[in-house]
């Protein structure tokens, strides 16, 4: 079968092996979307190497007793032991030995085939089409926000960044009935979020707004935008941190102890409300899609995706 | 009046105007204490000028309508504008427009009198001695910790920094019930907290107990401090910021984001709680005194405070 896969720091596609079910479920791919983490993986972050991509939905085509046979299903992507205190407790998301789809010793969903145990998969009702299933765990990603921190109404939150993720983030929070405010670059954009009557702002303008929030997801992804997140934030305000930034960041602790800020790290979210939100159409992610590449076109597809501008691209085996 | 006071980089004991207490207290200052923030702010940080310290017990030698004349005291060092939000809510700690007493914009305690707001003043009850009150400021700075954030009997707890702020810390949280374990570099200064029955350790040996802390309180001061508190932490788990590094510190964002770290800045108590427990005899301030100078010898007293192993350095006006 094909899989889009990183050697050392180069990405190729290959030709290898279908995977086989054993102990865990087969699933063919129907779609896979390409995330910025995929881009970071493919430039030797985290020294992975094999199939990457985290993103898809498919078809269960074997499995232990045949469980979930032909039920069209997405998967959580941390794959825990299944003994420590964490899986038991039904949360692999930190199992301290878990693998990770495409990220951490496990091959990824950027193939014709995955496998993933059948405890990860949810199926996926059926008014929800491919295109927005694929959306599962990036819109998951920006539901778990609300898992490490409270916003209701009476919270004012800002987003920082337009890219795929900030954009899911505004929307998911904004159906907390919170006031938010995007602060991006891009007029088209930002005006997917117009669209749904969440105010956006331009970068600089938004500094007019200094000192005013009580959250600020941090979703750009670069230092500038960690500045800009703790000059929007009030004292005591809570800095949601969305994306990793490649190395390291400069920090002024003082500013953080002087206006008793909190930085709050966040990365997957449960897979359940999301699937929520699409089944219910809550959420605008035909807006997001870019692109559709066949996988044969994948290295296409992941140059693509680097440029400046583009939002979603997905990949169909 | 003597009185210690910054000018530009330079620290000077001057003779100055004694203040008029006019719409405010005004405090005979019977003690000081040097905090590491005093010898901050001596180097040029936050580019205060004027008379330093915030930390004092004295008596109220002239007030509006004579409320209080003849008490002993201890003073919240932040006084706001009385109007806003914030203050009217009673909590003045981040007035955006507040002094702070001896750090911004007001005169502080290292001075024969100092003035404050009438509402940020407290009365030491009559078993608290002089030495023992001196201590309120610093030890609800570290009961502050527990406004910021939930710790109790299952919370296993790091601290780092034996110095006298880490010292403080570590008793206030023992007393929650929790388990902790102080991590420091001075045999005599965790033999303070052994006595009491607090577990302690090297700074390299701690590094046997990583991703094992749910809490870990910063109290270091260091860049290396910060790295240490993360290697402890589980995942999701609280890193409690506590003193102010000068400059910036390099922070691996990627490291919070897939750990799902909280970093959360802790500055000012609330006077009450620390008043609370001085009273109660709770925590060990004895141990913690290293010397007491007059006020005349301040440079020198501020020169001891600054050498490594020593503890809090009190001033006698």
């Amino acid at each position: 079968m094909k899989a889009l896969q990183v050697e050392a720091d180069r990405l190729t596609l290959r030709e290898v092996d279908k995977p086989e079910a054993r102990e865990e479920a087969l699933v063919r791919v129907i779609l896979s979307g390409i995330c910025n983490t995929d881009l970071e993986i493919a430039r030797g972050y985290a020294g992975f190497r094999g199939t990457i991509g985290h993103e898809f939905v498919g078809v269960v085509e074997d499995s232990p007793q045949g469980t979930l046979i032909g039920h069209r299903v997405v998967g959580e992507i941390n794959a825990g032991c299944g003994k420590c205190d964490l899986c038991v407790s039904g949360d692999s998301r930190h199992c301290p030995t878990r693998t990770v789809l495409g990220i951490a010793g496990r091959d990824g969903a950027h193939a014709e085939f995955l496998r993933l145990p059948l405890r990860n998969l949810l199926t996926v009702p059926a008014n929800v089409p491919d295109e927005h299933a694929v959306f599962t765990e990036p819109l998951a990603a920006a539901c778990g926000i609300l898992e490490r921190t409270t916003i209701d109404r009476s919270t004012r939150v800002g987003v920082i960044g337009d890219g795929k993720l900030g954009l899911l983030c505004a929307q998911v929070i904004a159906l907390t009935g919170a006031p938010v405010l995007m602060a991006g670059k891009h007029r088209e954009k930002l005006r997917i979020l117009e669209r749904r009557g969440i105010a956006t702002s331009g970068v600089e303008k938004a500094l007019a707004n200094k000192r005013e929030f009580d959250v600020v997801v941090e979703a750009s992804g670069s230092a500038a935008g960690f500045e800009l997140a703790l000059e929007l934030l009030k004292p005591r305000g809570r800095l949601i941190l969305k994306s990793t930034f490649h190395g390291k960041t400069e920090v002024d602790s003082a500013r953080l102890v002087v206006d008793e800020v909190s930085v709050i790290g966040s990365r997957c979210g449960r897979f359940e409300p999301a699937l929520d939100l699409l089944t219910k159409n809550a959420i605008d992610v035909d807006s997001l899609i870019s692109e559709e590449y066949s996988l044969g076109e994948g290295i296409l597809a992941m140059g693509r995706a680097a440029e400046k501008g583009v939002l979603k691209v997905l990949l169909r085996p």
